[in-house]
């Protein structure tokens, strides 16, 4: 049997956000879906709700990895809802199965995913998120994107 | 949105099994994809790689949650591979994700699996798997199925 | 420099347990202790908190790996509290980082404790646990110790 | 019994390292030591080994939390090596055991641990670490030091 793979792409950012992070979300969402490629993300709200949102609305499948002990927890827009329950070490989870990771915004949590993500060696795409500088110099392992559709271009063409 | 959930069951067992083993595995991947259920697994070979054969066959979904670092590990019917990188710890979210578990055969990975899902509640069905006692007598914590048919019942029903 | 290395030996069993469970855990770990080992256990109360106490009492080391959130979880025992975060899977880092595991009583998260050790090779030494079988057959995996003493020694003669 | 913790402070910082690095996680290892607080890292090479050094030489206790599978992965000056076979996930455990975290130098190994510190809440010293920026403004989470001592005194003042 033949095994087709679609890419699994990462969404990660704050459980609370902005309404402007959230239609970049949704519409990374949505983009994601459209392209054919399966979101991940942590499962809750802000950020991670709004992408699964999005990627429903384009008929595409949404993971979210929960830190908790309860599928419940999951927003209502994941249909796999995979139960951790070792609280942010699943963020690493997240970053493992992904090809790449799309951060928008986001505070420490999504620090951690963006940094396990450069660890590993996924492209790290950032719509307003964290910037990276050593010794006073930018450290530009992140690549920004200006909209969500080029978020998902770039997620994309790096796998 | 209405929030439409599918039951998530496990099916666990040996990495390498025997052809009566996985005959089973197989039956009881399809019958839980029959009944619209999502399979999940730890996503190797064995028992894994029957039941998600067979879930596959009856147009199921199948989740494979692996201990190591590369999707590529997952056995070509799992459609969504699951990158925990965290070996035998992985075990834990295989249960904690399911909401039944059913054990075909196995060894002391499987036992493992079967311990957890005890320990958190969830209903455990075995088709020839481990037996439970305490200072001499049985500990019937698992229910025993005589064919795939009634431990996907049992399973489903167990909900 | 030299490495000089103390076995470090795992004491499993229930949070909650009777009074002779715990007699014999405490004698498990001032044996343990007075033949130099560090014990492992994960640090809650009933047999760990048991063990760590009879380890103390003859000035041995004590680790607590703890399944939640928070150090002060710990029995008063625990020298050395590792916060997991991690739930019940932090039953495989106990397991890990001993050499062997005497296992006290116990319900089903010891018993999970017992497979992951079975599944990694660790000598599992029990006092009064589970009884494992096969098809109606014993498989006689775990090796039972009929005193604290005789578990310490088979504990440490097994490394 | 009265339950006596001392602090534990976590070290953090590459596998391989500058000396003039190694030379700083040396001297901040001794000053742990000295201030009788027990040293916890990721138990590998470079700054982790050199941290463990100088908790060694003041006599102090380390513990390692290792990513893989086995206690010989450990520096020679790790006392108590905690095996996880969770791969970077552990670095989350190293975090939470911890009342404060020292960064010396770093990848992005070391930027996953200082996430999850700021996540988690704890204080976050750092030695020519890593600096963080928002929308071009730098975000001052982590508290420079400008020596060993100052960041084993701002580390233990930080309680």
């Amino acid at each position: 049997m033949q095994k087709t793979t679609r890419p699994i792409v990462a969404v990660v950012g704050g459980g609370v956000c902005s309404s402007q992070e959230a239609a970049l979300a949704e519409a990374v969402g949505r983009g994601l879906a459209e392209a054919g490629a399966t979101l991940i993300c942590g499962g809750l709200g802000g950020v991670m709700a709004a992408a699964c949102r999005g990627a429903r609305s384009a008929g595409g499948l949404t993971i979210g990895v929960l830190p908790g002990y309860n599928a419940a927890d999951a927003n209502p827009h994941v249909d796999i809802p995979i139960v951790t329950g070792m609280g942010e070490a699943r963020n690493v989870v997240i970053v493992r199965t992904a090809s790449a990771v799309i951060a928008v915004g986001g505070e420490f949590g999504t620090l951690s995913e963006i940094a396990f993500a450069l660890k590993l060696g996924r492209p790290v795409i950032g719509l307003g998120t964290w910037e990276l500088a050593r010794a006073g110099r930018p450290a530009p392992a992140i690549v920004e994107a200006q909209t969500a559709e080029e978020a998902v271009r770039l997620a994309l063409g790096a796998r």
